[in-house]
């Protein structure tokens, strides 16, 4: 069994802001993050596969073909997209790494048929990063 | 002459869009980067200082003082700001790095007055940075 | 269950020697790490924790409470400091990043309520670094 | 127990290329990576090894010894080598840094006496990487 | 005037070696570079130019365009090539960095209309680069 | 006329001090760069020389000859060495990077025949770096 990793990136937008809450909770628990014009991140994306390398290629996966599911499946949806304006599926989400990258396991698992997705890496800046197995 | 060099980094989110233009031409010319709700990025900005080191200290600039120049000067107007809203003096300006980096210029050189502001540097993507020597 | 990670830095000196050993053994084992007069490191921190995003906040972790955790716990008593001379803990036990990182762990496992402590990483140079995973 | 990772590099070239394939079919898997006349890439190879930090020295493996060990083992018959002309261990593989991972686990498994060989990780560019655990 | 930096990447396999001189002398001077099945490297192109930046579009120039010129003059020539090989412009030339380099100048140079070209860097690995002015 | 530019990397300990002023000064202007029982960094040296590439080599020099003066004129002085304590040229010189990197250009200046030193660049850490011109 062996892990090949491809990265990716993508640029986007977004606000951390609970609309439950007033502006000052909001404001003590998101900071700067809560802004109300938005900011944004160059985000990078780390995809994990796992399986036997194939006989004739010696690939996990070929890499191209991967590159290709996480740009038809991830960056048309998020590479500069607003993520609180422009994807449906976070609509009412508060737009953490920690809720966009369970949905980003959404998006690429049914499309990996020959090895196993085994983690996703999204990082959002030099000092944070988040990372999800599945479960 | 000894040049130092001092990094920090802000996030803000912006939108290339010549408004005189149509949305076809602003897309022929900007692409993603015209998209209607903003995008962003993780900035780096490097400011190169010269001058001649100090007998006491051993410093062209107490890199800490420059630090603290730039976070009053350039970050409070930059972090977590949306480029096209939120900074009067890019009101009718595209908010493009090589503008906004002459901009953070004329921010600093008031407030250097021991050593001499060689350089700014503003990286936008791993991919593309400008430079700027004042003039 | 989401795994999110914190990076920050510090800087210490630290000497690779055994009291029990005398110089050409310590210069046999340790190389120029035993010279007498210190060397020292930027040593990069990446901290990661693991739970359940909090539905209100999106968040495993708030990363600005974990980086006050690692400020107040980890880089108080490391920053800056001769770790063979500065840090009680580390008295009569050689400084290396091993025994610096099961510390480090002991600092931080009983700040985490929210969330439980999955791995710490100390990176000494761009060609070591220690992980651990508490047991 | 703590986990050591120890960082090397070399360069080598190489070319994907499955000789029981028409030209086209390689061209179709492999892309510009089957072109006739090699390519190559400057290789980060980071070998993980577990254990107990010794009482006498505060370290799992010494890391000088342990870059010996890849030094001898590894880089003496990969560094500014040709994968597929130069390594008898990989005649009749496709040199796929998948089949090569998995070798380079071979040559170092037995020098590890006194901690265990955990996992390698081989990066072939910013963008592609494999790791393997052995199994 | 500003300056503006974009980076590509490409990967190629050479082989240090005059041909005017013996085997020993070409292993003394060149070392392993000199070996007779190649090598190869990741290589990174930094192209930096200059000019204002045009009132509409807040460019120095449009950094796809600048992308474009440097994947049809430069990546097509030599990405995924062997430089002793491939690349006729080459043919009789040592291909060290300090060659190619002179060469992308040339390529590069008569396809920016709008600005001048200032600086190319090209990096063969974490240890060395070349940097070109164009005289 | 290239410029060739080589890295280089050494750890050292320093306490930044001027013995003429009370501790509160040092303090107030060093901070936690003044404690007594100093602190270190990994250095990152670049040394970058311009000249003609040779016609029987392509190199503007061989960097490997380049590598073996910075290892002998600069690595032997200062790495794993205490910058107040270890260097003799520093006695009475506050060791911060500025004065370090006129140092080393002293130290290596002399011994580049066939091209001309351009520039240091001395790395302290990701955020601080300076660079000399000879002037």
């Amino acid at each position: 069994m062996v892990y090949l990793t491809r990265r990716e990136h993508f640029n986007g937008a977004h606000r951390l802001y609970n609309s439950k809450w007033t502006d000052e909770q909001n404001a003590a628990t998101f900071g700067k993050c809560a802004n109300k014009n938005w900011h944004g991140h160059n985000f990078e994306l780390f995809v994990t596969v796992k399986g036997e390398p194939d006989a004739n290629t010696g690939f996990v996966i070929n890499a191209h073909d991967l590159s290709r599911i996480l740009k038809t499946e991830v960056l048309e949806k998020l590479d500069h997209k607003n993520f609180n304006l422009d994807v449906p599926e976070l609509e009412g989400v508060l737009p953490s790494i920690e809720n966009i990258i369970m949905l980003i396991w959404k998006w690429i698992a049914p499309h990996l048929k020959t090895c196993q997705l085994h983690c996703i890496k999204l990082v959002e800046t030099e000092n944070i990063y988040v990372e999800y197995y599945g479960t």
